[in-house]
Order: C-alpha cells, then structure tokens, then sequence
C-alpha cells in the first residue's frame, strides 16, 4: 500500500491552493502520513486516523514516516508550477519517492526531473496527462444501462467534487452500485482512475466525458456520481463544463452554489445569476436526446453559522421549488433522496 | 510568394472534407496552382484567377505548375490522419515543398517525416499546433478599444467562417478597420495567423479566445470579425464553442443556419431547435459582464432554389424579428448592415 506524503509548501492553509492535499486528506483511499510546509511545520492537519497529520518542514524530515509516493498538493490558476517548487521535487524524487502531479506541466516531460527520477528508480506520474486515442463522442454515452448524475454550479472550487464524493458514500451506504467518477486531478488521486478533461484537446473534451461514463460503467457502476468541472457561467472555464455536461450525458444535475457569493471569484464585474437562472441555463442547455433536470441544490455553507446555514438553505428551497442541503455539513441524506426520486 | 498545391486525395468533391481546401481557393492570399485526387484527375475546380484550377493524379504530376508548398486541404472528423495519405506527404516532402497541415495530429512530430524534411530543407506546418504560454483570461478582452462580432450556429460545417470573411471583405469595401480572426486551421491557412482553438487545452480554451483579440487589435483591426466554432448544442463540440463565446467577449453574434437542417449530422436523435430559441441561448449564455445580442440570422441557402432561399429568408425573419440574409448567395450587405446598427 503506498503511503502519502503530500507537498504542499506556503499553501497548506490556503483553502483553494491546497485543493488537491485536501481531498486526498478527506476521501483518499492511501493513507497520508505526512505534509511538507516549511510555513506551518509542527502543526498538524485533521484527517488521517483521526490523530492528526504532522505537518512538516522538509521532504528529508519526513522520511520517518515512510512515504512511498510524494504527491504535489497545490492547484494554481491555469495550472503551471512555481518555480520555487523544483527543490523541492528534486529532494522527494532523490530521497526514492514516487511523485504525483496534478498541475498542468508534465514531471516526465522534464528532461532534468525524468533523468533524476530513472537513476533513483521512481515513477513520475502526471495526472493530468490525457489517455491516448480520445475522439469525439460516438453517441456510447446514451446507450450505457446506467444513471448518471453530474455535479454543476455557479463557480469553480466550491465543491462540486466533494458533493459527489458525499453523495457517492451515501448511496454505497445504501448498497447501491454507486461509483464516483474523476474527471479532475484531485478526482483522479482519490479514486486511482479518471481523465482530467481540463487538460484534453478541446475537441476531444465530449468524447473524454464520454468515454468516462463508459469506463464508469465497465467499473461496475450502476449509479454514476460524476465530478463536475468549472462552471457554465465561468470567463475561463466554461467551455470545460460544457463539454463535460455533454459529453457524459447526465440523467440528473446536482447544482452547487457557495451561500452567500454573488460574483465570479478575480473576474469582477462577473455577477452569479439567480439559483433559479442557473437552474432554467442548465436544463436548457442540456442534451436534446437526454433532457437533464436539477435534482436538489447543494449548498455550501462553510461562510455561515449554522443558523444562517438552515435559512440559506430553506431560502434556496423556496426560490427553485427544490430540494437544497449542504450534504457535506448536514450529510448527504436528502440530497440523495432528491436525486433517487429524479431518476426514478 | 508561395503557390500552394492542395492535397484533397479522394476527398475533393465531398463538401465536408474538402472544407480547408475551398476555403483556401475562395478566400486565400496566395495562389492555388493545383489540386491532388486521383479520383478526379483532369477535371478542373472553379477559382483562381477564373480560369480554374486543375485537378492532378499525383504530386509528381502537379509539380509543372510549380508549388511551393502543400496544403493538407481535408479536415476529418476529430482531425486524424487517414494513413493512407502518408505516401503523398512523403512525395510533397520529397519533392521539395513545405507542408502545411491542418489536423490534430503534427507532422513535426513524426520522427520520419520531420527527418525526410529536415533532409529536402522544406518545413512541415502543423496550423494546429497551439502557441506555446497560452493561460486562463486576463479581463483584457473586455478592455480592447475593438468592436467584437463572432459567428455562432446551429450546426458545425455550415459556413461560420465564411460568413465572418464575407462579413469582413464588405466592411472593409466600406472602408472600415475591419479585420478577420481566425480560430480553426482553414481560417490560419486563409490569413497566415491565429489560434486553431480546438486543438488548445480545454482549460485555456477562453484564454486562446482572449489571446485573439487581443492580437486583432495588435493587427490594426478596430471591427474583428471572429470565425466561430461548433455549436452550442453540439454533442461533440459545444465546449470549444462556449469557450470562444466567453473568450472573444464579442459585442454582437451573427447566428449561421443551413437552412432545412433539422438535425445534427452524425448524431441522430439530436435536433436543432428553432432559430428563435437559439437566439435567446446564446444571448443568455453571453457574458454577464458584456452581453451580447443576435445582430442577424446568416442563413446557407445553398440546399433550395432562388425563390426558396427568399421564402426561408423572409420565414427566418419572420420568426426571429432579427434581419437575415444568405451573405455568401446575396452578398453580405443587409447582415453587415444589421451588425454595424446592432454595434451602435
């Protein structure tokens, strides 16, 4: 069993930059026996067996803890690696590490990095690299004897993917045949498969969604929990979202919403509409051979004391006509119910 | 000056395939002095200076009109290359021309091809090689001193871009600033620059938007007239289209439509909505930040008689309330009109 070690340094605290280290934290299936951040060494972040994850200045200080694999924890805009970075690989990869990256550059793709990691007898793996052979869609994604629910909402990086993980454990609890599906390096470090369609050539980007669906399926899913990408509304990234809405054909959307923000976060000027416009864009919007309705709203609340949260939550229900929790604070239960009795 | 020879083996006369090859005869800079298919050889194809253009059997054969580069004139679906066009880039290669190829797979790249032309001192043009540093917006896009008109539709393959260059040759004949972006790898053979978008990484899709315009206006142009891609409701290529959209920030769309189409090619099950609702989804799905309208339908009569186009015309209009036109049967004038009145 590989044992992570995740590098997250100057960023281990920030709530967007250390995206990926916190997913793994909370859902991974490997455990993390440590975290590199010269900023925060000895203190130590929740998760793991319940103790804690000691937090920890260098690679080489957390070699007591015998990591296997050295996973990059940051997401940065865009995806490209500060520079300052490099040491630090150089060390992971020198101490006989295993690396993981989820950025936009390619480890293997540096000469300098490929050569140190062949001589130390370590993998470079990039999570984000795209599979051989993608395509257009071949219409496979409408024949699939599934159901599939994707994550979508009115921002990047306010949990649609933690909402899939939720809602995922939640109806495997119920012992249905629910698989999550990655679609997003995080995704992909959690569960060990996926594309990262962000990262696909555009043309492809439908047939990546499609072709995880089918994956997803080959897996043994019958209910497939997809992790939403981007937002429809988003300057930078909604072509992702669009391709992936219909490039995995979803039966259903779970529409994700941050209470309590109201403008694309560094695109000023770039108002969130309405949860009722956003639920009328992307019905609308959905496949014409697969109508898709929004099942229930997931709120995330983390912005609001818990009795904001309940008058935000019953407020969203009140303005959409649908279910809406925050399944992460709340737990997934009603979500879940709503979605079940959408795809009935 | 180059003369190009364009290599459209089986594939001339078929009106997808042949699509990057009669643009370039229509609308290019530089002469087409011959076209490759055996299939045809001895017929001629209208353009040129009048006279037409002759088809050849082999490149060997064509070499009399003196070439000086070869221009992969099909575009196939997802852009892969039939193998069995290899031999007749290793004779363009071999014979001493430069190749220029507009498909998702690179020439260059080719270790046997690339050494064969490094040997014949000739250079293998991949058109849809994204330009290195391509990142997420910047909000340039909505600071350009520019007006900004793109081109969307129901359907890929209808003649956005067609419709953006005619749109832009009549402002020009007015005396305008204006100036033809190009987004897809017919529109960088036409012009000599631009960004085929759909080869980019899906998360910079907007940012090679972005990058566009912003290079227009670098160009002199003061009216960009931007060649759209796909469709909205395109099972395949929705996401490269949405990304433009929110990419090129444009102030106004021009709305293509084969007229008689009622459904996606290739995708059965998957019909086009009406050109009213069309209108309103891509209005509503412009950017909060600029909103754009419908300036006009451009309507591709090129499947009815005169007095059929003139009925679908007036039928479009009627449903729409927008001016529409076929800019390419009837001239550009009425549509050009209609955008420079949407702009004031």
């Amino acid at each position: 069993m590989e044992r992570l070690l995740i590098l997250a340094e100057g960023r281990s605290g920030d709530p967007h930059y250390g995206k990926t280290g916190r997913g793994v934290l909370a859902y991974g299936t490997r455990p993390v026996v440590a975290i590199v951040d010269s900023t925060r060494a000895g203190e130590t972040e929740p998760g793991g067996d319940g103790t804690g994850v000691p937090i920890i200045a260098t690679v080489e200080d957390a070699l007591r803890f015998e990591p296997t694999t050295a996973l990059v924890g940051v997401a940065t805009q865009g995806g490209r690696f500060p520079s300052a970075w490099r040491e630090l690989l150089q060390s992971a990869i020198a101490n006989g590490l295993h690396v993981e990256n989820g950025l936009h550059e390619f480890l293997a793709d540096d000469a300098e990095l490929a050569t140190l990691a062949a001589r130390h007898r370590v993998e470079l793996r990039d999570l984000r690299r795209p599979p051989p052979g993608l395509d257009v869609p071949t219409g496979a994604n409408l024949e699939l004897p599934v159901q599939i629910v994707l994550t979508v909402g009115s921002e990047c990086a306010i949990g649609k993917m933690t909402v899939s993980l939720e809602l995922d454990r939640g109806a495997r609890e119920r012992g249905l045949a629910s698989l999550f599906v990655p679609t997003g390096q995080t995704g992909i470090a959690i569960a060990g498969w996926g594309i990262a369609v962000d990262a696909v050539v555009s043309d492809f980007l439908a047939g990546a969604g499609e072709r995880l669906v089918v994956e997803g399926h080959e897996r043994g899913g019958e209910l497939l929990f997809v992790e939403g990408q981007g937002s429809l509304i988003h300057p930078a990234y909604s072509g992702v979202t669009l391709g992936l809405v219909h490039g995995t054909a979803p039966h259903a959307f779970v529409l994700c919403h941050l209470a309590g923000q109201t403008e694309i976060e560094g695109y000023p000027g770039q108002p969130i509409p309405s949860l009722r416009e956003l639920v009328e864009l992307h019905e609308r919007i959905s496949l014409p051979a697969r109508r898709a309705r929004v099942a229930a709203i997931a709120l995330n609340t983390r912005l609001l004391d818990e009795n904001e949260a309940h008058a935000a939550i019953r407020a969203a229900e009140a303005e959409t006509g649908l279910p809406a929790d925050d399944p992460v604070r709340f737990g997934p239960a009603r979500i879940l119910d709503a979605v079940l009795a959408a795809l009935r």
